[in-house]
C-alpha cells in the first residue's frame, strides 16, 4: 500500500490526540469511521463502500494503537509501525469483532473509566448499533462517552503535507474547469457537461471525485446539492458545478459558475457582489479572526447587494479528509481561526426568488496571510457563446 | 431533480415495507442512511459526503411518510408525493433536527410502542449518537428497536427497473474494460491504468465510480481492497481491477484480471479453475438454491484446483443501492435465493502463498434461469504483450 505520509506525521497525530485525551480524561479512543480510521492509521481502502464488515482503531492514553479489523484487511495493516493488529474471520454476523473489541477495551489501563467514541457533532459511528449496545453491556469498568471534540481539535489543524494534498486537489480541478468553456454549450445537459468534467479531473490526476453537484437556471438556480441532471442548458442560464475531488483522501471543495449566451444583467451584478464578498472574507482569513467574523463580513456585502434569503445555513466551513468539517462560518459558531486550518469561503444568496448564486474558494490559514489553494475565479462571470 | 423511478415503484416499496413492519410489530421506521433514505424517498444527492447535517425519513405503519430534512434539502423534497416535509435551519449544533424529529415520532399512532431504526446487520445510523440518546430519552411512549431486518427483506427483492440500472452499470464497465488491453502495458503503474479506466467508465455513461480496487503481482496478488497504487506492472504480473460504478445509485460490482507477458502456467491454470467455479455457481443460481449451496459448489471446484486459503470470508453477496448487501455466500448463511434478487458470484483463492486470484460476475435470479448482467469473462486469461 502507498503511504501518503511519513511515520513522523503519524507519530505527531498520535501525540496530539493523546494530549487531547488527557485533557478530556479518556483512557482510550475507539474510532470506526473511514476518515478517522484513515487519519490515525494511514490505512486507505475503497472497501468502506461495503457496509458488511466493521473496522475498529483503538488509541490508548499512552503507547501504540491496536487495529481490530476483518481478516480481509489484516495483510494491509500488519506492516504498520503505529499499531498491533487483531483480526477475525468476517463476515460473522453472530460476532463481528465484538468479543475481540471488548477484550481489547477491557485490557486498557483505566484511570478515568472513560472511553471516547465518535458520538458528537458531524460524526457517526460505523458499526451496527446492536453491537455497540452489546459492547456497552460487556464493559465492566469503563463507560463509552463522546470523544469527538478531541478528534476535531486535532484534525482541524493540518500539517503542511496535508495542505499540499488539498492544494493538489484544487489544482487538478482548476485545470479541468479551465477546459470547460472549450466543450460546454447551450443545448447540452448538465449531465453531459459533468461527465466530461469528471473525466478531465481524473485524467488531471485526482484519485477520486466523490462529490459533484450541479444546478442551472435562467440567471441563477434554486438549489446546490443535486447531482448533474438531464436538464438542458438554455440561453441566459447560469450553470454552477461544485466539486469535491481527492488526492490521498484530501478534498478540495469549490464551485465555478458559467453563463450561457444572454445572461441577465441583474445576475451579472449579483455574481460580482458574490466575488466581492469572497474577496473581503479571504482578506480577513488570518489567525485570530472568528468564523462568525467571516460570516458577518460576507453578509454585509451580500445585504448591500440585495440578498433576499439563503437556505444553506452558513457561508463556508472546514475542509480536509472530509468534504466538510467543522467549523461553520455562521452566527454563534465563533471558532477562532488558527495557523494550519483549511477552510472554504462560500458566500451565497438568492438575489431574486428562486435565483441563487454561490461562490467558493479554499483557503489555508497562515501567520503570513491567507494562502488561496484554488486559482481565484475571475470577478466577471465567464460567459460561453455570449 | 431527475426521478429514476415511477411513482408506482415507490408506492410498491412503501406497501412492501409497511407489510414487513406489521409482521415485525413496528409503529414506525426511521431511516437515516443515504441508501435507505434514497430507496424510500427517491431523493438523490451527493450531499451525503458532508457529515454536517443529518437527514431523516419516517415511514408510519399506515399512510404516507415524513421527510425531516435540513432547509438546504427541503426544496428538492417538497414536490414529492410520497411524503410531507418538515425542515429546520441547519447546521444548528444545539438542536439539529432532534426536537422536530421527537415531535414527529410522538405523533405516530402507537399500537406496539416500537419504532424501528437501522440498528442491525450491515447497517449504521447516520446521526450523532449524542442526538440519538437525547431522542431516546424524549420518547415517552415508544422504544427504539432494530428495524433493519424489515429493510433488508424489502430491498433484497429488486424490481425490473432496479435490475435494469444494475445491468446498465455492468454494461458501461464492461465497455470500459474492453478498451483496457489497447492502452495498458507493463511499465505503467496500477494508478495510471485505473485512471484511464475510470475516465472511460464515466464517459461510457456511469453516474459515478465510488469503488475501484486494484492489486497486482507476479502470477497473482496478496489482497483485493486497496485503491490502485503506484506499483509498476512487470512482466509475468496479473492485475485485478474490481469496479463498483453506479447508474441512478445502483451498483455493479465485478472484477476483471489481465496478465502481462509471461504469466506462469500455474496462474493460468488457477485462473481457469476460478472461471469453472464461477460457471458452476451461475448455473445453480436459481430460486430455491441457498447461498450456502453456492458457496459449497464453488469451494468444491476450488479445493480440487488446490486452493490453499482465502481471507475474504465469503464467495459473493447481494448487490443493489450498495456495493455489497446481504446475503453472503458462506457457511451458515443459508439464505434461499428468490426471484428478483441480484447477487455477485465471486470465487477466490490463494493457489500458492501470497498468490490470490478472484473472479466475479453479477447475476439476476429469475424463474427462467440466471440472467448474467455482466458480459461473461473469457475462460482463458486475457494476456497483454504475451
Amino acid at each position: 500500500m502507498d503511504m501518503a505520509f511519513t511515520s513522523q506525521e503519524f507519530e505527531e497525530r498520535l501525540s496530539r490526540i493523546q494530549a487531547e485525551m488527557q485533557v478530556h480524561q479518556l483512557d482510550g479512543l475507539l474510532v470506526t469511521s473511514p476518515p478517522n480510521f484513515r487519519y490515525f492509521s494511514g490505512f486507505d481502502s475503497q472497501f468502506w463502500e461495503s457496509p458488511t464488515r466493521p473496522w475498529f482503531f483503538l488509541i490508548p492514553a499512552e503507547g501504540l494503537c491496536t487495529a481490530i479489523v476483518p481478516e480481509i484487511g489484516a495483510p494491509l495493516l500488519k506492516g504498520s509501525w503505529i499499531s498491533a493488529t487483531l483480526s477475525w474471520p468476517a463476515p460473522c454476523p453472530a460476532d463481528d469483532g465484538v468479543t475481540l473489541l471488548a477484550g481489547a477495551l477491557e485490557k486498557l489501563p483505566k484511570r478515568f473509566g472513560r472511553i471516547g467514541m465518535e458520538f458528537g457533532r458531524e460524526s457517526a459511528v460505523r458499526m451496527p448499533l446492536n453491537d455497540l449496545f452489546l459492547l456497552k453491556d460487556r464493559l465492566k469498568n469503563a463507560q463509552l462517552v463522546d470523544g469527538s471534540p478531541c478528534i476535531w481539535n486535532v484534525r482541524a489543524i493540518k500539517s503542511l503535507a496535508e495542505v499540499a494534498y488539498i492544494h493538489q486537489s484544487c489544482t487538478f480541478v482548476c485545470n479541468a474547469f479551465d477546459k470547460l468553456p472549450t466543450y460546454a454549450r447551450a443545448g447540452q445537459t448538465e449531465r453531459e457537461i459533468g461527465q466530461q468534467l469528471t473525466a478531465d479531473i481524473i485524467l488531471a490526476g485526482a484519485h477520486s471525485v466523490p462529490f459533484m453537484a450541479a444546478a442551472s437556471g435562467h440567471g441563477g438556480y434554486e438549489q446546490i446539492i443535486s447531482r448533474p441532471s438531464s436538464r438542458t442548458i438554455n440561453d441566459g442560464d447560469i450553470l454552477i458545478i461544485d466539486v469535491g475531488a481527492t488526492v490521498n483522501g484530501y478534498f478540495c471543495d469549490f464551485d465555478r459558475n458559467f453563463g450561457f449566451g444572454n445572461v441577465p444583467d441583474a445576475a451579472l451584478r449579483a455574481n460580482e457582489a458574490l466575488w466581492d464578498a469572497t474577496d473581503a472574507a479571504i482578506k480577513l482569513a488570518v489567525p485570530g479572526t472568528t468564523t462568525t467574523d467571516l460570516w458577518r463580513c460576507m453578509s454585509n456585502v451580500l445585504e448591500k447587494a440585495g440578498a433576499q434569503g439563503y437556505n444553506v445555513g452558513r457561508l463556508g466551513h472546514g475542509l480536509g479528509l472530509q468534504l466538510t468539517e467543522p467549523p461553520s462560518h455562521m452566527p454563534g459558531d465563533n471558532t477562532v481561526l488558527k495557523e494550519g486550518m483549511v477552510i472554504t469561503i462560500e458566500p451565497g444568496m438568492e438575489y431574486a426568488p428562486g435565483k441563487m448564486l454561490v461562490h467558493e474558494e479554499n483557503i489555508h490559514i497562515t501567520p503570513s496571510g491567507p494562502q488561496i489553494l484554488t486559482r481565484r475565479a475571475p470577478r466577471e462571470l465567464i460567459v460561453i457563446d455570449r
